[in-house]
């Protein structure tokens, strides 16, 4: 038997609880496992919230994936309310805050383990001071937001910012009956996809509803006002929008301060950079989840990309790698996936905007076609783009909307690209066909034939 | 220009107007094209007939992708009530009867495609001559099955086979309210799949059932019984079955008859042996559709995978080499879905027992969790079995159903297995997440782990 490890994590919601459970499970490690986090619970799905708050879940505890309670059982020691403020490398300690007594301690580690996530970024607004201005990151966030669009009151509101989360919100404040306002800074929402793209879905958003969601783009909010809570929004073009509620959502930050004061190398974004097993550049410290970089699959770039499906793979393979044995996380092709109402909205790998960035010669296609027999009930477009290398004959992403089934296309492009798949194989691609689930020629092979078709004509 | 080709096809279903459609879309190709069918229509989708007799379509022409008209206006010549009785490769013709008046012609070809395709299997069964059963292949058997069950005396249903028209029909019978009797010959519905996935299918297509539909298996059909009208069915077991109709679906087999005849190569199940252009062993005779057969891409042996997605794919590479430009079809996987009631049921590449059959070091998992998070309205088991080599790390094939997203899934894998993907790379392949559409580790990647941990442990 070897000696007993101390393994010590700090974060508590995906990457963290994740190598925890991993770490229990693993036999032949024999380890003492101790988890600090700042907040007052661990193990949740922070991206149900938006759920939670549309009310499509109605307890919110139901978000929780393991409780304290269950991982102390099985052996792991759980510290809620506990700040860490101070890595210190050289001792193989950290320094530990108690957020509701102040009280400091240290806490020696064989293993550590950084996965502090991220925060909401919060631009420079005016009077951010109000009442009724939120940002969605934590539980208690999702509470009070949904507590508030369910007073009677409350009829309208803002949201600051056009990516995943604000479509999302958008969602659930729509299907509550607000009237909403979004407004997003750029030119265009949803900017990770192309610009096209991000415009047609801007637009079937708006045709879903009903008159009652307004989207604004290339306009910033410069000011809150109001008596006490926000009553207006004033806008960078002069616009002033009555609301009853705001929520920022501009993005996020990763929280690497306390990595970075120790010394450990950050990345793209102020991420931490880690190596395919999950360490950090210095030795005995590992990092996963939201608070890491990721090298990028398809443009050999570093980035960063904080999703929860990443940091749980990212979380596997940190505790393989803590326990002494062998694993590794090539990295990431950046899939995601949001919906609006029944509109799914997913992308893998580059855009084409992207993609000439990092050099390619591309080639691209824009395909608008029924997700399944168009004599069959619910049959329903869908939109993609595929994006190939035109020398290389390698697919190098996909985006993919509508009211049909969109997203599990896109996985079918992210396995292809995942395998390094050429265009001329991949139209080759022996697809399920059956009148309820596709047609004939599935929607993903017509838009590589397209593809297809510029490039050998 | 040069000068005019004249294409004969000889088929009207999926891969004939293909290869027509397609040829006349060929710039530069100079062509006269004229297509031969015995029915009296062409271009209609035979897998929409289930959901035709079901109810979910009123109208039989919405079946239908192209009419003989649409054909003509764009310069083909479809001919219709015309048999093909013979082919004479050295004479460069084809022998062609009108099924109306007998009248026997001669056509000149430069190039004939045949696309046949199949037909059922008819078992020999006593008493077939009687009235109320039927086969389903054609747009006229649809409407006579449709009819009939709508009738009012119509209560009782027998469907003979447990295939996938056999699923199909059972569908369509319980949701018009009849009581079914599926009566199966071998130990296993659906026995393209592995028996344990069957039976797990079988046992839930009866618990949703409600005891309107019963499914025997290991018994055999070997008699009907009635005046005028089928009126009891009699099995190899001695069961005595009272019913109102009677469908077999009992499997196809290979229109080749002609082309045998003219001494053109067939292969597995007398299918028609084709090379990846889709020429067959005779100079200037294509084939593709049903009624050829196909490499399969994982057991790289030939064999008989008759599916409308293929017919399609085929269709178009034959009318690529017909014009004298260059395409090769590498082949099947053998990918294919259907559907009872909400389960969906879908499968691609080998089953473990075709991959053990086939010589490979097999090892395998079955798993079953939730499409989307658990805590989403909406969410449903979906099974997985997935089949991996122990030695070369390859995923061979995927079996997946559930009341939840289990047919794309499916597709993810076709995707990596037609990329020659390993199980070390599939399991850290990014795929989409959202809490509607998937876990934050999806199920997918939950079968590849399991996997993964039963090879390295």
């Amino acid at each position: 038997m070897t000696e007993t490890q101390k393994i010590v994590i700090i974060g508590g919601v995906a990457a963290g609880p994740k190598i925890c459970a991993k770490l229990l499970r693993t036999k032949d490690f024999n380890c003492k496992i101790d988890l600090y986090t700042e907040e007052d619970m661990i193990s949740y799905s922070a991206c149900g919230l938006p759920y939670f708050i549309e009310g499509l879940i109605e307890d919110v505890n139901r978000l929780i994936v393991r409780t304290p309670q269950q991982f102390e059982e099985k052996g792991a020691n759980i510290h809620l309310n506990k700040r860490c403020t101070k890595i210190l490398p050289q001792e193989h300690k950290i320094v530990i805050a108690d957020t509701k007594t102040g009280i400091i301690q240290e806490v020696e580690y064989d293993k550590l383990a950084i996965t502090t996530g991220a925060r909401p970024i919060v631009p420079p607004i005016q009077n951010l001071h109000l009442q009724n201005i939120f940002t969605v990151r934590k539980i208690k966030d999702g509470i009070e937001i949904r507590n508030k669009i369910r007073e009677e009151n409350t009829k309208k509101a803002v949201i600051v910012g056009g990516g995943y989360i604000g479509i999302e919100l958008l969602e659930a404040f729509y299907k509550n009956g607000l009237e909403v306002v979004l407004i997003e800074r750029d030119e265009h929402i949803l900017s990770i996809f192309d610009p096209e793209i991000s415009d047609m879905i801007k637009d079937e958003i708006v045709k879903m509803s009903q008159g009652k969601v307004n989207i604004l783009t290339s306009e910033a909010v410069i000011a809150f006002e109001g008596d006490d809570r926000v009553q207006r929004v004033i806008t960078s073009k002069g616009n002033i929008i009555e609301t009853d509620i705001a929520v920022i959502a501009t993005g996020v930050t990763p929280n690497t301060e306390i990595a970075a004061a120790a010394g450990i190398e950050l990345g793209v974004s102020n991420a931490i950079r880690v190596n395919n097993r999950m360490q950090t550049s210095i030795k005995d410290i590992y990092a996963a989840g939201d608070c890491t970089e990721n090298y990028h699959l398809v443009s050999k770039n570093y980035c960063w990309i904080p999703l929860g499906s990443t940091a749980n793979k990212e979380g596997r393979c940190a505790a393989i790698n803590i326990a002494g044995q062998y694993d590794a996380f090539p990295g990431v092709l950046g899939s995601a996936v949001t919906r609006y109402d029944g509109l799914s909205i997913s992308l893998t790998g580059l855009t084409e905007t992207e993609a000439r960035k990092f050099g390619f010669d591309v080639v691209s296609s824009v395909m608008t076609k029924k997700d399944k027999a168009g004599y069959m009930p619910g049959a329903e477009n869908i939109t993609i783009k595929l994006v190939v290398d035109k020398r290389l004959k390698k697919i190098l992403g996909a985006q993919a909307f509508g009211n049909g089934d969109a997203d599990k296309r896109v996985n079918t492009v992210a396995s292809a690209i995942m395998a390094d798949q050429t265009l001329d194989n991949f139209l080759h691609t022996d697809m399920t066909y059956a009148p309820p689930f596709s047609t004939a020629v599935d929607p993903l092979i017509s838009a590589a034939l397209l593809i297809s078709n510029q490039i050998y004509k």
